[in-house]
């Protein structure tokens, strides 16, 4: 029997590798004589080179760089073999490094650009750059600046920031590094926001980048021009499409001046790590999150396993801090099982602060059932309706 | 396919027959062609009379008596056809009816003694008395008296109470009620506390029941006394044995005046209803409390019925407000899965305040887990290790 570990991070509470332990040893604990394959995962987000990284063909540099509000800041990258370079936004440009310290306006991109001039510096062919947890809303022009292009306004280069690209006149790819024209650039993404208006970055995203309602306002029109520049200036770009609002709007900039591909994180994640092609294979798959909900569906890792494994015939177990999906939702993405580690009425502090023995509990204990289920007989079962 | 249904109650959030119905709907979601058997269950204590009335061939009758604190209240008894009278101490004598008026070394199962004197009176061949819940340590006295026996002292009758038991010198059966003496006494009791001592009734529950610790001291005194007079003037009693100290040490009196038989609750509740006989042809049975931990497996509900199903081969699920049991120890007691109704962080009040969905939902959630182990080829198990 093959049961594939394969979760997500429970947020701050304990890693995707934590996680993946603390269930295999739950799954373990039941079924000793099981083959128990884990596969930490991510999004796409933060945490995806860690994923990426634990396959062991994925080397890490540090490169020394500036954070969102333009303080120094290591930030590190992976790079395989063949020349993909496995970047994360936040790396750089997260938003937790600048908690305090919000600056809605003027944060920039500008560090992730040198983190990926690095890796071009050091013979990337492809630049995988992950979206999410960014402190910006920039839409890319940060990164489009480090590589060499220039943002000219009525007095020359114009601050960085997204209030400042409403000042810009004309985009000056001159100087743009020519191997990053050259490379291959996919952006994985785990949202579907268009760059502007009321589902965009900035009306989206901005109130937790510290933006006020004004703030939302003067973003959004900034991005708004910025998109209008692009498309000028440097190459077609449709900012109504899905996903061009990611990270506040970075991927603005890399698909006009790059052909940038966005992708689903959480596949791109499964696929490079080995996880799809072991899925046909596997009796059974246990995932988790920290919050498992109807969103949990929409391209996240829970719900881009579950679709992988249901297609497959393979029956889904998730374990999350919290399970609020409902059983209805949960069985029509193949998910068997769902449940939060809470053991009886418990804080979410609470929960937070030790959460391993209690994702091995949860894990232990669904599968057992699961395991009783394959032990009895059920020739009278009927179809199940869920 | 046959899935019984036979929760406790969840304390005072869901009565039994709440629960089962909430798990029935869960099982009903997941399996819609199985048959669903509800059996909602007690331990003998509160909500016994409940559990037994709901299998329809008792008969509930109500008597005008007095509290632990010798107010009036009305008091609800049942009778079945063949006579039996199934009465709680708690419905005369508990300790939630004087809650804010605790009187420790005062408080007397008279009460308890009328209705039934009540039920004798009725015609009533066998006394089945379900201990729990009292609010009393009064050995018993306060029943024996009811039914006629008088305690003398020094200046006559004693007062009622345990404390008072301390200053009796003679126990006279002369006015007892010989319809109490021809009588069958069954005792319903959960715990195996003796009569005296440090895991005695006014040790182990006079606390909750309002004795500090010099009332303690007082009343376990008198217990023994009031034994040694019940051995020398009525019956034969070993304060010792297992269960006497039930209910404020309640078995003392009955068991020396009437050969009172002690019996598990929950297994008499279970032969009672006809959930015992009905056990070997299920495929499953459901069960629940309020908190599911390593007591509940001492013959309360949940271990009683998870010793009857596991004997019969029969896998059991336990749906509880919390469930920290642990999973080798529920594996012991040959339970297939256990697990709260918190679907994440959640305040005891929360959970306390609605649990009907909650319980709905884990019951479909665990059911469709073991109901996708049912469905899945498992010939590569190996060995279930719990």
């Amino acid at each position: 029997m093959l049961i594939l570990i394969a979760p997500d991070s429970f947020k701050s509470s304990a890693t995707a590798a934590e996680a993946a332990i603390a269930l295999a040893a739950g799954a373990h604990r039941v079924l000793p004589d099981a083959d128990v394959a884990l596969y930490p995962m991510a999004d796409g987000g933060e945490g995806t080179i860690a994923a990426l990284t634990t396959s062991g063909a994925v080397r890490v540099a540090e490169v020394a760089v500036t954070d969102a509000i333009g303080r120094p800041r290591t930030a590190r990258y992976g790079m395989d073999s063949v020349g993909t370079a496995i970047i994360e936004v936040a790396e750089a440009s997260g938003l937790p490094h600048v908690a305090g310290h919000l600056a809605p306006l003027t944060a920039s991109t500008w560090g992730t650009g040198l983190v990926i001039a690095d890796a071009l510096a050091h013979g990337a062919r492809e630049i995988l750059l992950c979206l999410g947890g960014s402190a910006t809303t920039d839409g890319g022009a940060g990164i489009l600046r480090a590589l060499g292009a220039r943002a000219l306004g009525a007095n020359g280069e114009v601050d960085d920031g997204g209030a400042a690209l409403a000042h810009i006149g004309q985009i000056d790819l001159a100087g743009l590094l020519p191997a990053a024209r050259l490379a291959r650039w996919r952006l994985a993404c785990d949202v579907d926001n268009p760059l502007t208006g009321e589902n965009g970055a900035a009306a989206v995203f901005g109130p937790q980048k510290g933006a006020g309602p004004a703030d939302v306002a003067k973003l959004d029109a900034a991005l708004g021009h910025w998109a209008r520049l692009l498309n000028r200036d440097v190459g077609p770009l449709d900012e109504a499409s899905p996903g061009v609002g990611a990270a506040g709007g970075t991927p603005a900039a890399l698909i006009a001046a790059f052909d940038a591909e966005l992708v689903p994180g959480a596949r791109l994640v499964a696929d490079a790590i080995g996880l799809t092609a072991r899925i046909p294979e596997a009796d059974l798959l246990i995932t988790g999150e920290g919050s498992f909900d109807s969103q949990s569906l929409d391209g996240k890792v829970v719900g881009t396993l579950a679709q992988l494994a249901s297609g497959a015939g393979v029956p889904v177990l998730v374990v999350a801090g919290a399970a609020k999906a409902g059983r209805e939702t949960a069985a029509r993405a193949g998910i068997v099982g769902a449940r939060s580690i809470a053991d009886g009425p418990r804080a979410l502090a609470e929960l937070m602060a030790k959460p391993a023995p209690l994702i091995e509990a949860a894990a232990a204990d669904m599968l057992a059932t699961f395991a009783a289920g394959l032990a009895a007989q059920g020739p009278e079962l009927g179809r199940p309706g869920l």
